[in-house]
């Protein structure tokens, strides 16, 4: 048996730490080999990449490229040293964030180019896709909201509404682009419901194929 | 006046730091407005990856595609912070390493393709190119038993005999195939004499142009 890559995206304060969290406790009561992991920060090389990534350092900012280059630097270590291995070992990969969060951030988000970003993502993964992708759907302000009660924002979280709109709508368009891989939630449901969708997302789609 | 960005390359023990310092020398005599920097590591957040670069992880190694990323990002940094504002200056910059070095050392010595490079440098770089490049050329035993008087050796300079010898193939293919950009000098003369042709050359295509 081969494993799966099982994606979960959105927009800051989406959910998907509690219904990975959720999701992953049902794969282990149907007794499913899985792992959770996420990006950017999967690897040991990774916690650095993503502490240089999400700290603030507002007199030396991070190049937008720079910014990018560094996502597929975690990316590439994160296939190599988890996502393959844990393929080839039958797992279920439960994964906060993969390409289309490149797509949606960096270029909905800060607009850079499709081209470069298509290019880098494809050098980053050589290919490897999420088998399958949740996408938890959630306006924009009540996600931020959900942020803004925890302590502090990291870099990302800071950008303003109007690049958080365009990463949404990064999302929405992906989601018409890929019907047969990125699955929407709605996220303004409550958390057993949302749950209860992914389940079924995942029964239909992986589970019971 | 626009500065210019002037490069030196070469295999482990060529050279490139103790000559880069008697240029920077001879440029401070005839008041020329210079900057001394280097790939990876020019910038504070390069310094961070240079360290993740260069360390030993026998345990977790870094992928060759994330080496190569890592490599772009601190370029890509180092252009935006450091190369583009001090060619605006006007300044001669003499920077230890560039995008020939990802060629010669990810290119020909890991043996990734060279389009993912090419594709990879134009990224980092948005085609900026060194106005001029030194390849300070040198027998890779001579230079790598230089470099063995040291105390520690890094995670590139411990690579194999033959990893290196297909780094110079890289840089002696190069050299051919960008001769009004690259020079080669010696790099087994005596440091005076090094010195001076690197100053006939800089002379010759950059001061008295």
């Amino acid at each position: 048996m081969s494993g799966k890559l099982i994606v979960f995206e959105g927009v800051e304060g989406c959910g998907k730490t509690t219904q990975m969290h959720l999701c992953s406790q049902w794969l282990r009561d149907l007794s499913v080999s899985f792992s959770l992991t996420c990006e950017p920060g999967g690897t040991e090389l990774g916690t650095h990449l993503r502490q240089l990534l999400l700290e603030n350092s507002e007199d030396k900012p991070i190049s937008e490229i720079t910014e990018l280059l560094l996502y597929g630097a975690d990316r590439a270590q994160h296939i190599e040293q988890e996502l393959k291995p844990n393929l080839a070992d039958g797992k279920y990969i439960l994964c906060d964030r993969y390409t289309d969060s490149t797509i949606a951030y960096q270029g909905y988000g800060r607009g850079l180019s499709m081209s470069i970003i298509n290019q880098l993502n494809y050098i980053a993964t050589g290919g490897l896709e999420s088998d399958l992708t949740i996408w938890l759907d959630i306006d924009v302000e009540v996600g931020l909201a959900r942020k803004r009660d925890q302590a502090t924002l990291d870099r990302i979280e800071q950008e303003t509404i109007a690049f958080h709109r365009r990463v949404q709508q990064g999302y929405t368009e992906l989601a018409a682009t890929h019907p047969s891989r990125i699955f929407r939630v709605d996220g303004s449901l409550s958390k057993e419901t949302v749950q209860q969708r992914i389940q079924e997302i995942l029964n239909a789609h992986l589970l019971n194929s």
